[in-house]
């Protein structure tokens, strides 16, 4: 729990099962740094939700967040009935509807069924609780497999972070929620940059199958309670929770039996470095690779070709773990050895271009046969 | 056949099974045009075959193609006995060994087995025909599971395209060789013109899954016998040919059960049209979509919204085939129509964007439990 915040679920009935809404209401006027999908479709939650932080300069006191149905590609109707949620919520809190925040997740291109959720507010409001975070991370999870919680004490002042994402990963946010709550007090620009610096090493470093969703957010809310300001250490956890809840997402990537992190070193320009630790982290190749626990570095070679500008195919040295199975470009024939360590759930693959000082890194999953289940039968 | 061409095929015993070592000669000196894979990480056999077409300033007798072996990511050696093997197939057929090309399909990492392909050459030059294709075209085959031969007789010539291909499908060819036989006659900057635009509209619009491989090579090989020259009938052909090669490809994808063309029309920019057909070709959520044979409309907007530059979601319309499934951003509800559509092996998936005159499209398929299985389990 952080001072000054509540948290409630219920069940409304837009899931099959379960929870699927879920509130989050500050006491006192708080402070939000807001990050959105970069997806060029958006979904009215975040259309709505952009909307009332201008209104209100970067304030809040709540957030509603429904699960089951995303609100995407509905219209001008999509957006009304954001705004009208935004409203009940208001009135049952007694607040501004501008200072409610709202978030989806879900299928897309369906109507919200807002008669379900208007029903449900009142109850929701009534259960409203200092310790309500665990039953709100239930509420907001689709596909996921576990709700994602992660938590850090500072000197003086809290931070919690709930998230929810597992398929549809990919740098710049994709369908992933998170809501950030602290007892610090911020301006809303220093808040936005520490936001954006810790978001930058975690959420925009994960990919699971290179698609961006419509709904992406992270809401970080500070309440000021504490009196504390943004410090040192509170970067630190913040970047601490962020890296926590991110690395919780991979783990739970669609039908993923793998966590891998891809590093791309000794390239030439900076962009190298970045492009050839995402191609090689989303080639389909590598991937179905990592699910059957094979080194076939040579999928490796053909997704840095791809995506490096600058390559010396015949200086490259690639390791799985500290395991070097090319160097100079060429096989080092202790392929047995490195398939023993790809049995472990979780290990690291790095490129060595030795062209010249860059490095990027990501982390990735496999990709399985249950990918294919749960997205060939899912409705996203 | 073309007159002038002979081929033949043997086993060398470098694949599991099968034919695994092809070779194509020309009685006369032929004249070639030759396309090779944009990855910067390049196998030997390309290479080689740049080299050797620097030196004759794009003249050739003979190609030899081994499967099961792609010698890329074999460094030096790779190179010599690349090579080597050219040298032995031009010493048994009596010409120079830059007069022959080279080109091969398979796993990466490994050394050739030089041994066994020299000591194939004398039997394989013996069994040259002039009714070799079919033999041919079986001996290039990898994950492949039929070979690919197509034929244009014209206005006094012919063209015959043999290729192979099946994953690591994506446009700038990607483990894809294709040979193409022509007795007309042409300048060699002229006929690399016709061929570039004709892979451009064939070849380059096929994605499997995105991949793009270390051997990708296109030769075409006019050997002037027919006297014809190049003709907007020839061109016409020379486009049929690869767009029946390509579209083999894609319908022997690797685990595909559906082949798709993606349009986007309706384009501010043409970079808009192209990239996101691409987006939605590639997006894993849309292939297990098609899969599963779901007309998961959001997901095709979302890999819009991340690719396209101009995009009102309030304007997008959606068709399958000619069944409108979404209007203005809005989903039609007509759903069980279109899902019942797509139930077929090949049907279209239009995007209007309604922003402008450009339009593009390209081809690809789905995702299935069986493109993970091979991938997981076959080393390429």
């Amino acid at each position: 729990m952080i001072k000054g915040f509540k948290e409630a679920a219920v069940r409304c009935g837009i899931k099959k099962d379960g929870l699927d809404l879920g509130l989050i209401y500050s006491e006192k006027e708080a402070t939000v740094a807001a990050l959105f999908t970069k997806n060029r479709v958006k979904a009215a939650p975040v259309i709505v939700s952009k909307i009332h932080l201008e209104k209100t300069k970067g304030r809040a006191r709540a957030i509603i967040v429904n699960s089951g149905n995303a609100n995407a590609c509905t219209g001008e109707e999509g957006i009304r009935d954001a705004l009208s949620v935004s409203e009940a919520v208001a009135e049952a809190l007694g607040i501004k509807k501008e200072e409610v925040l709202v978030a989806s997740t879900g299928i897309i291109g369906k109507r919200l069924e807002l008669k379900k959720i208007k029903e449900a507010i009142p109850d929701l409001v009534k259960r409203l609780s200092y310790d309500g975070i665990e039953e709100f991370s239930k509420a907001i999870l689709t596909t996921d497999k576990f709700p994602k919680v992660s938590s850090f004490e500072g000197d003086g002042f809290r931070i919690v972070g709930i998230a929810k994402g597992a398929g549809m990963i990919m740098p710049d946010l994709a369908t992933m929620l998170c809501f950030i709550l602290t007892d610090i007090k911020a301006e809303r620009e220093t808040l936005k940059e520490v936001l954006k610096k810790a978001v930058d090493q975690s959420f925009n470093k994960i990919t699971v199958d290179g698609d961006t969703s419509t709904n992406d957010t992270v809401f970080l809310l500070a309440n000021g309670i504490s009196e504390k300001g943004i410090s040192e250490e509170f970067e630190f956890g913040l970047k601490k929770i962020c890296t926590e809840l991110s690395e919780m997402i991979v783990d739970d990537g669609e039908g993923s039996t793998k966590k891998v992190k891809i590093i791309v070193k000794g390239a030439a320009k900076r962009s190298d470095a970045k492009e050839g630790a995402r191609s090689v982290a989303n080639s389909l190749l590598v991937k179905t690779a990592l699910f059957g626990e094979d080194p076939n570095w040579g999928r490796i070679m053909a997704a840095i070709g791809k995506a490096v500008s600058v390559v010396d195919q015949n200086k490259v040295d690639i390791w799985i773990d500290d395991i070097k199975v090319v160097e100079n470009g060429k096989g080092k024939g202790n392929e047995d050895v490195a398939k023993e360590r790809m049995k472990k759930r979780s290990f690291s693959l790095t490129v060595d271009l030795k062209k010249g000082p860059y490095e990027d890194w990501i982390l990735t999953c496999d990709l399985s046969y249950d990918y294919v289940k749960i997205n060939a039968e899912y409705r996203t």
